[in-house]
């Protein structure tokens, strides 16, 4: 860390690219939460809840460069320019991005940046949405006995307008496999048929997790052949496909008062 | 949450499933650091610093109940059993695992027991070391230009001893993949030459890191071909391969005060 720090001019701020975690402010890291308290300048994304961004210091500037709700039509090379114009002034810059900002956070390409234009910055890791959305549901990731490996992706692959980005999932989808699907859209009808192809075994457990950790949160248990009957689900949301969540589909199973009653059903019929 | 907590008889303790991050104890959770101040019992493995156990209440009875230096012999039943006895006491315990639980945690069977006994349990997810690796390094394991998707494994398989274990690098390994390899091991050459002859570039960079975000932590940085020459790192340690890393292998061949000179040559010869 230190050797990142060599370039810094003497009046240089520095720019900390922070994982504000899958939403519940207590799930936050300490350091985070400190950096917020004392930060200048505060960039955050879209999906950073309210609860969070109120721990944010008296003197901070809290600015939304979320593409969507924030600042439409903003650019990346705009959210660059603005934390590197921030730390030149001389201020501490918190650009805060939902879970972590290493998976799948364009977190490489505003390091690039920074980097480029010799702004010292540090990278503080957050609970990312997978593991978040896995952990509130009481289910492990991997399973000694039932799942050796995950795998993470995006799922916007999946929309027709973009085959060329279609994951190879003959490759990717194994029985010892515990598939985190970020992103996955709502139409899960070519994802199962596709999975089911690659030779997975239909009754193996999926969970749609909305709004992960949130007191919006929701989620539905199913299985992989049931997958193309899931109800559209609130953004953001996290598809996780694999052995170690059978315990969540037993346990929807026997009782889930958060369900609405087509959705207990979805789940007794895959039982 | 709730669900989970209708088994509750009125006497019983909660136990709390807390990751406690990669080491540093700034990476703790807030929920995770509050739990530690309160909890009456607290059970953690070897790898926990002590930085991050002395966060823990003056009422705390706190036991390492890790199966190296902790508790030799100590078996996953016994370490089931005293946590199942201290909430049926009606003590609350924080079940300490370090970096998330629920990657490589044994955490679902620790669930499996909790939930046989009737015993109410949360689980709350840390910085898993894979992520708080690569933060630390300043490097993102996504990027959209280059890698698509992160492949969690643990590398244990690699012991010549456990040949049926060996995970299947041939659909595994694809060039725009980060893999995450735990548990890596000390002799990387197998898997060099089997992710070579997977098709993997040779110029792919690959980082390992020991004592990921500590004060003891150490890394070095090569390219795949050369993985069969890195030098024995301390325990514990995780090895990244993919083209996200790229940043790193130049930052090191730049400078990089924290190498001892034969590692500094060892990159060098790998640019």
């Amino acid at each position: 860390m230190d050797a990142r720090k060599l370039k810094q001019k003497p009046e240089s701020g520095t720019v900390y690219l922070v994982g504000a975690g899958p939403g519940d402010p207590e799930l936050l890291t300490v350091k985070a939460a400190r950096l917020l308290r004392r930060a200048s300048v505060i960039l955050h994304d879209d999906l950073v809840p309210a609860e969070i961004l109120a721990l944010a210091g008296p003197q901070a500037e809290v600015s939304n460069v979320g593409k969507r709700c924030g600042a439409k039509g903003i650019t990346q090379d705009e959210i660059n320019a603005r934390m590197i114009e921030s730390a030149r002034c001389g201020l501490d810059v918190v650009r805060l991005k939902s879970g972590d900002p290493g998976i799948f956070g364009r977190l490489a390409e505003e390091i690039d940046a920074l980097e480029a234009a010799g702004v010292p910055f540090e990278v503080v890791p957050g609970i990312t949405a997978g593991i978040g959305a896995a952990a509130s549901l009481g289910v492990s990731l991997t399973d000694r006995r039932t799942s050796a490996r995950v795998v993470v992706v995006t799922g916007y692959h999946a929309r027709k307008n973009r085959p060329q980005e279609k994951p190879d999932w003959s490759t990717l989808a194994r029985e010892d496999v515990t598939l985190v699907i970020y992103m996955p859209g709502h139409v899960f009808s070519a994802l199962r048929d596709e999975l089911l192809a690659a030779g997975l075994a239909p009754a193996i457990p999926a969970l749609i997790v909305s709004n992960a950790t949130t007191a919006r949160q929701r989620h539905i248990c199913t299985t992989l052949e049931n997958l193309d009957r899931l109800p559209r689900m609130e953004s953001p949301s996290i598809l996780l496909i694999g052995r170690p969540l059978e315990r969540a589909l037993r346990a929807a199973g026997a009782a889930n008062p958060s369900l609405a009653l087509e959705e207990v059903d979805l789940i007794l019929s895959s039982l």
